[in-house]
């Protein structure tokens, strides 16, 4: 599909040409492959700013020699339960999938384990590798660290990244059941997307660089600050799962805690449990099906239309993009061409064969 | 200190005379003194909602046959890292008491262990547990649910308990650090003193029975409900952390969901990892301290006076509280009075050999 200004592909054809891209700067094929279709699950769930755009960013890294594809894993320890990962600067995705099926595999023996990585770049959503592990019956538990954005309560500096936590749970809705949350008021990606279309963000979200609140999104860029979840009534609950989540990541992981000057991609903390050691797996399923059940069929306070199990939006949104195909705002795909060039791909070799 | 009308007491009279009002009831004195121990000690930190008030609660269960002093623990499911615990209705301190020393014992084996119970009454303070574990140089995870008092986010009706979560960890850095939040926006308790006082809420706490969010604290107890953490901005993160936890201590844990109408007592879900299984104790405390302490010297923002780390104000209320001792309220006391003297304890021998 050439459509000149908006082009609109399927998830296939996205695939393809984030692997032709990362193949032509060197990526190891099956590498290339498994972060593009990383990315563009990303997409077809709704959340482009982990989607295809995220190939500037990593193609630059390669670039900068911080990300290094085809870096080999190292298992630095390793346990019945237990493994720690030296990512080596690879991929994220590439160390984090490698982690949670160990996670997996591990808990089939010991019933809970833990995978920890650490020297591992972005590794995109977390809801990816959880649900790898409910997907196989378990209950997946990641969290992640990263450099520093977020201020804890009541101080005015960054300090914290955006820890963000994910559960996921094997369930008989029909949909993933997922929970994937900043422990921040707001998620980075938000805030650019409210820059970038010039529009103010509620108060509450940020501080700006002598710590005031602030609704320009620009202040935070400025020097300013992320505000921990809970804003200032409950801002210690959000500062206080922050900080746990650097503990487990930057300590626990090895990774470095987000307070660092020299702190850079995320550090990993992952968690599985085998339902199976605990209850049969269908009992488990039918009871957490009957709990979202119940929360749908809640009354919806008034200026709500109805309650929405964490899970479902990402659900519906790639049901409509499977149909309707992914659609790269124009900028993002002028960029895309740009890199592609810059490694030997013009329009017509980057498109050719895929979108014939 | 017999104080006519405000009494105070210190640490080791106030579990005496819990003790002896137990014991009064028919609690065996393992069971009144292990209880009155960890309600005190709540009392001691400055949490008085979960201190020696319950004596009063926990008399009456008694009395009601809902909570059954000297219940046999039953193990209904153990390996090497996982214990699953029926508690019969046992004192919740108790069967939570023994839990954790289960899930630290198997830690120990297998770096990381879960143990559940259900059938269990109030657990109290969830930190008294994850305290155990950063005492023996682990990491302790726990999480509770309780009957609903929380809506939904966009739902109006209680579905979820305030599903509180607690993480603690050894560090250096001379007061225990741990974390203890409801997820959602407040625990009840606090509200319930707002009422005491006659005062009004914050904005953003519960809404009515319409739905419509109030300022009014009795609007709760007329068939309203408490909000998720995060509020209209944020509120589907307190709501996924409270599903999470619904999951883990409602199915996993087999006691139950709060939107259950049989639902109650406390459903438990504890977690242990051994540090020294990834890395040497001392280095990870260190790397704790040192990011704790990044955390103390960040310059505040505008009307804070300084960073707080999580267990720090509770460590200040301790120290003055050892020296300054205990104030029970005059209407708790009374209550309490009263109660003692129902199972034959007048003022004189309840108090007689304790405050001579």
């Amino acid at each position: 599909m050439l459509v000149r200004k908006m082009p609109i592909f399927n998830a296939n054809q996205l695939v393809k040409i984030g692997t032709k891209i990362f193949s032509a700067v060197g990526v190891p094929l099956e590498e290339a492959t498994l972060v593009s279709e990383f990315l563009v699950k990303a997409n077809l769930v709704g959340h482009d700013s982990h989607g295809i755009m995220r190939v500037i960013q990593y193609v630059r890294e390669i670039e900068e020699g911080i990300l290094k594809p085809g870096a080999k894993i190292e298992i630095v320890k390793e346990t019945n339960s237990v493994v720690v990962i030296n990512g080596n600067w690879g991929f994220g995705q590439v160390i984090a999938k490698k982690a949670m099926e160990k996670a997996i595999e591990k808990a089939r023996g010991s019933a809970v384990s833990v995978a920890c990585a650490f020297n591992c770049n972005h590794v995109g959503r977390l809801a990816d590798y959880t649900l790898m592990a409910s997907k196989n019956d378990m209950i997946g538990m990641a969290m992640v660290n990263a450099p520093r954005s977020v201020a804890p309560f009541g101080g005015k500096e960054r300090m914290l990244s955006t820890d963000p936590i994910s559960f996921a749970f094997p369930t008989n809705m029909g949909f993933p059941f997922f929970v994937d949350i900043a422990t921040s008021v707001v998620a980075e990606g938000k805030i650019r997307v409210m820059l970038h279309k010039g529009e103010k963000i509620p108060l509450g979200w940020i501080i700006d660089k002598d710590g005031n609140p602030s609704s320009n999104p620009e202040d935070y860029y400025n020097g300013g600050a992320i505000l921990p979840l809970g804003g200032d009534d409950a801002g210690h609950k959000g500062f206080g799962l922050g900080l746990a989540i650097e503990v487990l990541c930057g300590v626990l992981a090895g990774a470095g805690c987000a307070y660092m000057e020299t702190k850079r991609g995320n550090g990993v903390f992952f968690e599985v449990i085998d339902v199976n050691k605990f209850m049969p797996v269908e009992k488990f399923k039918n009871e957490v099906t009957d709990l979202l059940k119940a929360m749908k069929s809640s009354k919806p306070r008034p200026g709500f239309k109805e309650v929405i199990i964490p899970g479902e939006p990402e659900h519906l949104t790639q049901r409509i993009r499977l149909k309707e195909g992914i659609q790269v705002p124009e900028r993002t795909w002028e960029e895309i061409k740009r890199i592609a060039e810059k490694f030997g791909l013009d329009e017509k070799s980057l498109l050719g064969d895929i979108c014939a």
